[in-house]
């Protein structure tokens, strides 16, 4: 598949740098924001960028690895919460709800039935992945059409105006299979990747990184960034890669959430690496190995709040501060415009 | 004067915990939002808080240690810039703005002479403080009085049914002062506590860490509490000190921001220790001695984000993240009303 993703344009950052360093504040007194409002700036191309129709898509999966102990929770809880999304009790339906972004929730491999609702995507690939500690969690063409469904997911909102977006997860075990991604595409060890998830206990954190582990030795001939995502990934995470890659494609803003999301976007940086220059980093995850993710993709996060629940929260969150990046660049008056003297020196 | 503040209630606190523990989410999943959510509870002594009116007073004043050139900017900018916050062209007018915040204005003693304004509350004790490395800034008197502004502003507010406030400050020369409360209420140095401000280099910073030691010097025997304020404070700092001790004693929740509000919350603190109790703190600022500030009162701020503007900035910012908290525990649905499964160990 070829993704068609252009690297930023950099025409205007001068004239960028210039309307940001010429507000009414001392040079830099913005910190973050003002990174974030270049940044979309620079994406949008334009000194007067705009965030339209706000979205996050949840995309739910389960996990074969899950036969392997490596959650506290059982598999069930994967469509009991979907169920919870459904009727708007969950953490990411009160901050959506709060900072008016549009929701969306995508089955994408539930291992469950559900009926129909005209709330729900139904984009399942499969009822749950293989257990990728004795085989491939996916096939290659499960993989594609994951990435596929995605794809077509964001198309449909860029139509709508959508200019930004961010995604969530949910699938008991994905932990497991995002700490394997990173161990895959970023060579590190079991015991660096993997955390506590929804809760392991010590004993627990060192059995899943023994499950990781064993898991990459038995694939160590996987090498083509696709087939690892197909090998380790999850529908979920397959889909939101899929659905990354689009969005930049579409030169939308990308809100990366915590530790899964993260293992989305590193499948999809080696499928293509200007993925990258359409991210804004919502928030580091209380997750261990979430650091090595963005210290792996030089990334600086907006919120450090200890937050590690998922389902796109730490994006839901953040937000309102990317709002605020967007809303100063806009709005505030420049030096010359409020008649402010600037320094004496 | 005595500031009648109440230790906080904490017999709602085994409710509220285990309200925050039993919702759909891994425990301690929504990290700092829910010690947020557990404090407002406390504060409204309710498992069901709500956020009302929300409000940021800026208060704008003059500085006569600028006579010992300590900014890189003219004093006439904290005038420019009050003009600017009533054109609403200001980065604190974008951020209240955005979030839904009432924003007031006083004047509590710049070194100019406005028209009348409806949107300008004329607190003003004096034109400027004195300059406090040759006298004290002000007299206890004013002190005093921008202290009762303080109060009365806050009660007005609360009558309009505010239950949450925040305070912002221009003042050019004010992060001397505030630096200099910092190492007259906490025993530091100069050099430990002045940092760039408005943006001096490294030759200013040293200059300004001189100047600040030798007021020290010149005003040892200072060590009331209260006259600490008057001697090294501004006539801004006091009013919201006053301000910080009333909202406290209303029982409203206080958002603390920057550098100069942490210096008059270091004030308010050592007048009543109680006001602690009452505060959020919204963000780490850039400026060096803040981090000092939130290790003396043993402070974890929401944001991280490397600002360092003042006018309360920070806390606009900062807002949506509370009310996240605030949502959360009153919308989220709990594991049993879902029905989720929860751990099975």
């Amino acid at each position: 598949m070829e993704y068609n993703i252009q690297a930023i344009d950099s025409s205007v950052t001068e004239k960028l740098v210039h309307k940001i360093n010429t507000k009414t504040k001392p040079l830099g007194a913005l910190g973050k924001l003002e990174f974030i409002a270049q940044k979309i700036g620079e994406i949008q191309n334009t000194l007067t960028p705009q965030l339209n129709n706000p979205a996050i898509i949840v995309c739910a999966g389960d996990h074969g690895v899950t036969a392997e102990g490596i959650s506290p929770f059982p598999q069930e809880v994967t469509f009991q919460m979907v169920m919870n999304f459904l009727s708007g009790g969950a953490a990411i339906n009160v901050f959506t709800r709060q900072n008016n972004i549009k929701l969306l929730l995508a089955d994408t491999g539930v291992n469950f039935t559900f009926e129909k609702h005209p709330d729900l995507i139904d984009l399942k690939i499969a009822k749950g992945t293989k257990n990728f500690s004795q085989e491939p969690a996916m096939t290659m063409e499960q993989c594609q059409k994951a990435i596929a469904n995605g794809a077509l997911l964001v198309e449909g909102l860029h139509k709508e105006g959508t200019n930004i977006i961010g995604f969530g997860e949910m699938g008991i075990g994905n932990t497991t299979a995002a700490a394997a991604l990173l161990c895959a595409y970023t060579k590190c060890s079991g015991v660096e990747a993997a955390g506590a998830g929804t809760g392991l206990d010590s004993k627990g954190i060192k059995h899943k990184a023994q499950v990781i582990d064993k898991a990459i030795e038995l694939h160590k001939g996987v090498t083509d960034p696709f087939e690892i995502l197909a090998t380790f990934g999850g529908f979920e995470i397959a889909t939101i890669a899929g659905a990354m890659l689009k969005a930049a494609e579409l030169k939308m803003t990308i809100m990366v959430d915590g530790f899964i999301i993260t293992s989305a976007l590193l499948a999809a940086y080696h499928l293509n690496k200007h993925v990258l220059d359409y991210c804004i980093f919502s928030h580091k995850s209380h997750e261990q190995g979430h650091q090595l993710m963005l210290n792996y993709l030089e990334a600086d996060p907006i919120l450090d709040i200890h937050m590690r629940l998922g389902e796109g929260t730490g994006s839901a969150v953040a937000y309102p501060i990317i709002q605020s990046a967007v809303c100063f660049l806009n709005e505030m008056s420049s030096f010359e415009d409020a008649g402010v003297s600037d320094r004496e020196d």
